[in-house]
Order: structure tokens, then C-alpha cells, then sequence
């Protein structure tokens, strides 16, 4: 018989949702932890705790009731991995959390594998930032290091804008200045990591930003071997480094020599791989649950083809035209109000693999 | 937005489960009804029952909270059908139930409508019986009209068998005398019947049995264009008879001129249905919960080749091998003892689409 373990997940959205129901066909249980009632994931988990992520005594108890930690955000508190890490394993561990929450970590640590980042500098005043921008040149972008998404917690300064308004726009906290990347294209990595240190990677990924949000994701990316060789590689070496269990995502800005950069890593399934529910045998979700749990990787072959795209806000009204349509794969995320911006659901729309 | 439905669901065994997994992502909320704890569906349901079928505040109670019921499994009894019908509906509704329930009313509903199955005879006593083989000749097969399945509750009466042994073998309920088919093959057809009357049917299927329990189901069944056609225009005219909502499942014996007898009907997902999840865009779980929502059925076409194998008894073993398995979709149904013939969980393997 299979072991009967009992996957502890932190955070009850959309993510923690699809892991839920990814790891039931592999016989495992999901508990998860999130301090909002209501959570997306709670209806599909068999057990759930709504508790603070500082509340230590509800940590503990959760940690007693499972065999695993994982998450399904980045910006689990350092301390509540602390906590949870000294009675259950958290995978992905507590390096590729402080990696991950910290943009300046985050770039440091890439450009010291050697893999290629956009230019960046530290600014933790107004004077940093002139020097800064006086290294880096304009346009260049000011980002938070911390507790960025979405295109949230950051700015553009171009010629003649004033920086110290961006900075206090970001009121004033630890920043990071970006060289603005003059990308022909945004490509991602989906690949998970297994206790074993085996590695799998999904194919690589065209996405398409409105707003600072995803709104499609293409494969195949109409991009070569040779790219995909290149962002397969340096998504391999950073997952080696971090000694990373999990699924993980990097997302590329691809240059007009066909280069790549690391824009960012995510240390959970992504948006930008939720085509492979209906696309591969082994889902991300699936294929997390799998490393977690410390089983063997699956195979990431994708058998179509396919395009996600997000059902943001009122789009989620197109369910019933959805509904309807041939070879159409609808996920919506449970959410009861359609908020502006708000991620409600994604499509995913396959075809015949073609290569 | 589309409605926060919540499906109730009799039985909370593994389809239960698989229509649970399949609710979610339509935005779907499911509440299980079932006698035993730990019923493998409970973990992924957003709310649970445990109580009697014949247990009428707890259904009243449980009609209060749902929108709709369905059910994983024929032997409903009438009077909970009946009392929960009164409060929400039931689908697939009462004549299914009753039809599918006493192998007599069944054979005779089909025969009526001028489909082929295989002769039969009440038996009600041991005259009866008699005169019954007169009629249909040997070999044959006694069955109880009722509560049969995976071959329990049949026997096969032989040239110079006591027949009255094998009628006390059964108990002396009442049963229905079949002659035995020589068959070449049997084959399925899973399909579903949705609130507007409209039908769906996945690829006919072709399934093999081990011990009276489905082994493999596989697809393209190897039969040609005739015999699918013929297949699935029977089941087209049943679940319009009927006045059909939800998926179903006609069983075939396949003849040796490429004729079709219909062996059985079964008015829920079914095990031959299995391999949908992992072959086509909206599995016969999701397609059941469309209908029974109400919603428009999906398109059943496969995009890629499949062979189904049930993993009964200690097969759950082969977990680990699997998971190594390229294309291969592991589905566990979360029960915690192997008991020999016990449908522990099942392997869909799939291969690019031929044809």
C-alpha cells in the first residue's frame, strides 16, 4: 500500500486549491492552513485550520496533524517556517523561501550562478537611488524587495521623471533598481525537483501581460531548441543550488539575440503552468504533490497543444459560452465575487500536438 | 458569475469521489451523503452526511443544504429517492432507478424498444425455473433481478446441472433466466444526457474482465464505424426513453456477425468510463456533473489513445512502478485496506491518437 502521508499546505487560495485536488488520485490527504474563512482550497481538502501564520500554538498543532509542509506563496513569514521546520519538513525549504521574498537575494543569487539577470542596484535611500540610477541609466525600474506582485510595488523611471517621487511613491522602503530590459518576448520554466534530485521540466512557456497580469500562455512558445535548451538549463542549475523540492517557476525576458534573463523565480506552481492540467498526464499540481511527498517525479510530456488563458474579473461571465465550446478545459478557483482584477478561473484550450 | 451550485451525492465511495474532484473546478460545491465514515469522497467534498439511506430527517435535512442530487451508485432505495424528490431533484431521475435496479424491468424496457438483448424469463419459484430453461435452453445464466454486480448474484446452468441447486444457491429471490450469449466481446458506451435533451457519447470502449471484474477498458475499441454507430444509437434512444439527465453506461456483448446485445445499464459514471480523465478534455465525472447542474455538456471527444487498468487488491502495489511510468495517470481512491478484489484504484495509460 501506498503511505497514507498527509500533505500540510499554507494558504487556501486558487493554488492551494489545485494541489487539493491533484493529490487525492495519488492517495494523499491535504490539511491546509489559512487564516481567511471561506479559503478556495477548504472545499476540496479534507481537513483545514483558519489561523494567523504568527499564531505559533495553531502552527505546532498543524504540524502534529501532517506528514509535510508546503505552500502555495512565496511570502510565508520566515518565522513560520521556522516553527513548522523544526517538527515537519518544509519543502520547498527555507533557502528558496529567503531567496524568493527578497528581489535583491534574489538577483544576487542568480548573477552569482552565473545566469544572466537584468542589471540591478540596492537603494535604501533617495541618495542610493541617484547613484543607482546614475550605474543602471534610464529607463530603468523601481521595485520593492519585497512583497512585489503583480506589477504591484513597482515603477518606471524614464528620462526627466522624478526619482525621488517614484521612491516615495514606494514610500520609502528597501528597494531594488532594475535595468529597464528591452524584451521581445516573456517566457517561463515550469520544473519540480524531486528529494532524489531528479529533475523535470515542462515545455517552455510564451506568455502574454495585461495590466502586469498574465493573460495567455502558449505552448509550444514558438521559441527554438536552442532557447528552451537555455532556460531549461538555468532553471536546472538554480533548482540545484537551492537544493529545491517542489515546483517551481522562472520567468524569462527573452532579448533580441534570442539571450535570456531571469526576471523572477516562484517557489509554487504557477499561472503560468496551469495549462499542463489539460495538456500533460502530470499536471504541475500533481508533480508538486509527487515531490513533496517524496515520490518519484512524473513524466512532464505535454500531449497537446495548448493556450491558457486567465479568466480575470468579469471574464469569469464567459463560463457559459465556455461551457459550450470543443476541447475547452475550465478551472474556476470557487471565488463567490468577481472583483476587478481579481484571478476567478483560467481556460485552458487544446489542439493536436503538432511537433 | 455563474451559480454557486452545491450537488448532493449518494454514496461516497470512489465515484462520489471522482465527482467531487470533477465539481471544482466547474465552480461546483459537492455534500456526500453516506453511511460509513471515512468514506473515500468525504476528503475532497466541501461538506459530509453520515447517516441511513432510510434515514428521512437526515435526507430532508441534507435536501435542505443541496441544489440537486445525484447519486454514484443504482441501489438507492425507492423511498429515499422518493423523499429526497420531493424536496430538490433527482437525477437522473426515478425511472432510471427503477429500471436499472431489477434486471427484469430493465431487459424488458430495452426489448420494448425494439433493442436486441438477450432472451430471458421471470423466475419467480422453482417451477418457473423449469419451464424457463424449456423456453431459453442451456447453458444460461440465473441471475437475482436484483443487488448483482461483479458477477455475484449469477450462475451459469450447464447441460445436466441441477437447476434447482443453483436457484437455492441464489436464495430462491426472485430472478431472470438470460441465455448465455456466446459472445466475441464485450464493449461499453459511456454517454451523457443533458437538461435540454442533448447527448454526448464517449468512444466505444473495449473491456475485458478478470473474475467477473473489469480488467482493462480500452480505446479506439478496434471495432469499426458500424458497430460504434450502432452502439451508440441504442444509447441515444435509452436515455431519450428515460428522459435521461446525467452520464450512464450501456454494456454490450458483441456478437459474432458484428450484432449488438445489450447486457446491462448502468445510470451513473461508470468504471469503463474511467479512462476519460486522462484521455479526454472533460471526463465522464465532469460531464455528469454538467448535466446534472444543469449546464451544457462538454465535448466528449478523446485527444489521445487509451488503455484503462483497474489496480483490485494488492495491484495498489504497483503504486511506486507507476509513478515511474511515462503517460501513465495514476488515479488512488483512498482506501486504506487491499482486500482481495477490492477496487483499490486504477492506471489509465495513454498514447498519441492514431486515428
Amino acid at each position: 500500500m501506498p503511505e497514507a502521508l498527509t500533505i500540510g499546505v499554507l494558504g487556501g487560495g486558487q493554488l492551494g486549491r489545485m494541489l487539493a485536488l491533484a493529490a487525492a488520485p495519488l492517495g494523499l490527504k491535504v490539511h491546509v492552513y489559512c487564516p481567511e474563512a471561506d479559503s478556495p482550497a477548504f472545499e476540496v481538502a479534507s481537513a483545514h485550520t483558519i489561523a494567523a501564520y504568527e499564531d505559533e500554538d495553531a502552527l505546532r498543532h498543524f504540524a502534529a496533524l501532517v506528514d509535510v509542509v508546503t505552500y502555495e506563496f512565496e511570502n510565508v513569514p520566515a518565522r513560520t517556517a521556522e516553527v513548522l521546520g523544526a517538527l515537519k519538513p518544509v519543502r520547498p525549504g527555507a533557502a528558496a523561501l529567503a531567496m524568493t521574498q527578497d528581489r535583491l537575494v534574489e538577483k544576487s543569487f542568480i548573477r552569482d550562478l552565473g545566469i544572466g539577470v537584468p542589471r540591478f542596484a540596492r537603494v535604501d535611500d533617495a541618495d542610493e537611488l541617484e547613484a543607482a540610477l546614475a550605474t543602471i541609466g534610464r529607463p530603468a525600474v523601481l521595485k520593492t524587495r519585497r512583497f512585489g506582485y503583480d506589477g504591484k510595488g513597482q515603477v518606471i523611471i524614464r528620462e526627466g521623471d522624478d526619482a525621488s517621487a517614484a521612491f516615495a511613491a514606494l514610500k520609502g522602503v528597501p528597494c531594488i533598481l532594475e535595468a529597464f530590459v528591452p524584451f521581445t518576448a516573456e517566457v517561463s520554466i515550469v520544473a519540480a525537483r524531486g528529494v532524489d534530485g531528479a529533475f523535470a521540466a515542462y515545455d517552455l512557456t510564451y506568455n502574454v501581460h495585461r495590466h502586469h497580469i498574465l493573460h495567455t500562455s502558449t505552448v509550444p512558445s514558438g521559441f527554438g531548441v536552442d532557447v528552451e535548451a537555455q532556460a531549461v538549463g538555468m532553471a536546472r542549475r538554480i533548482a540545484a543550488a537551492l537544493e529545491y523540492i517542489g515546483v517551481f517557476a522562472i520567468e524569462f525576458f527573452v532579448l533580441a539575440d534570442g539571450g535570456l534573463l531571469v526576471n523572477e523565480m516562484a517557489p509554487r506552481v504557477h499561472n503560468s503552468g496551469h495549462w499542463t492540467r489539460a495538456a500533460c498526464t502530470v499536471s504541475q499540481f500533481e508533480q508538486h504533490m509527487r515531490a513533496v511527498a517524496g515520490f518519484t517525479l512524473g513524466d512532464p510530456r505535454r500531449h497537446s497543444d495548448a493556450v491558457m488563458t486567465n479568466l480575470i474579473g468579469d471574464d469569469v461571465e464567459q463560463f457559459t459560452a465556455l461551457l459550450a465550446e470543443p476541447q475547452a478545459s475550465i478551472e474556476l478557483y470557487g471565488k463567490r465575487e468577481a472583483r476587478a482584477g481579481r484571478k476567478m478561473g483560467h481556460v485552458t484550450r487544446i489542439t493536436p500536438r503538432k511537433a
